[in-house]
């Protein structure tokens, strides 16, 4: 099992949900989140600002202004972690400053409470 | 040490505090969160709805639907890990859809940033 | 690569982000989030509180009262693991009880979505 972390853009969460549901995850949780990566700072800022993209204008004019986005993490079968992130990928890949991250974390267990089932039945 | 996250009702918040302490942590920290299982579309939803359940009723109306849940996070002594599963999870537990997960994840280091203890040291 | 997860008192936010910054980290998010340590249940609450900390009187009048903090993670590879977390010590460390907590988790790996790179690539 691994922790999978996407941190997209705030009108992207459907999106992502929907993706994720394809490619056989149905558990997760959502949070409101802030953030900003690096290399805002460049021509595509420019480009996008120009463009009318907020994300890009709102950074030339404020350096380390923090981004309000969607983190949502979903515990995955080590058989599904490339098809989710790869899921993950497609629906929010914009090619835009913003796009997001997805970290994949190591998971050591998890427990259903209701059952106290452990391991992988705990999250499929 | 482990990182144990547990996502519970909103209502056993105070609940699962009282667990933790009872089983030696004394430092943790709460987010709000979003989250759905899987499972809901099954006999249990529908009993659940016709008993009543507020979670149960609206997964038959929409579906995808996100519940508002409480995410609590624990660093835990390895020592100790067993027992805080087992007191987060006979404190949640209903048998309803909805009681919530337990995972448990590697820690690396901690640090208490006051002292700059590290290890086990900087969590109990 | 390593996740470090930084928990701060509520107007450090600025300092931590121009110690990461300045640590050579430009991409990170943040979370609202509760949270309370051990060790408020002593003298140096009382200190605390007779110096009018707000939070040493709080926790004398209610036990188990959670306050309010800021969650700052960021994705760090692994030679700059320890000066993000001394960077990060240095600017909250008061000495007073609520100075925060610091944790290193291991990753997996990350994906910088608009792009498609992954591993440190992702992130720095």
């Amino acid at each position: 099992m691994k922790e999978v972390i996407a941190v997209v853009r705030m009108n992207m969460m459907n999106k992502t949900k929907s993706a994720l549901n394809d490619a056989g995850i149905d558990a997760f949780f959502a949070h409101e989140a802030q953030g900003r990566g690096k290399g805002f700072v460049n021509t595509a800022v420019l480009e996008g600002a120009e463009s009318g993209y907020e994300e890009a204008a709102a950074v030339l004019g404020e350096k380390g202004k923090l981004y309000p986005k969607r983190m949502v993490t979903a515990v995955v079968p080590d058989r599904l972690v490339s098809d989710v992130v790869e899921a993950i990928t497609r629906v929010n890949q914009t090619g835009k400053p913003g796009d997001g991250k997805i970290f994949v974390m190591p998971m050591g267990d998890a427990v259903r409470v209701r059952t106290g089932e452990v391991g992988e039945k705990a999250v499929v």
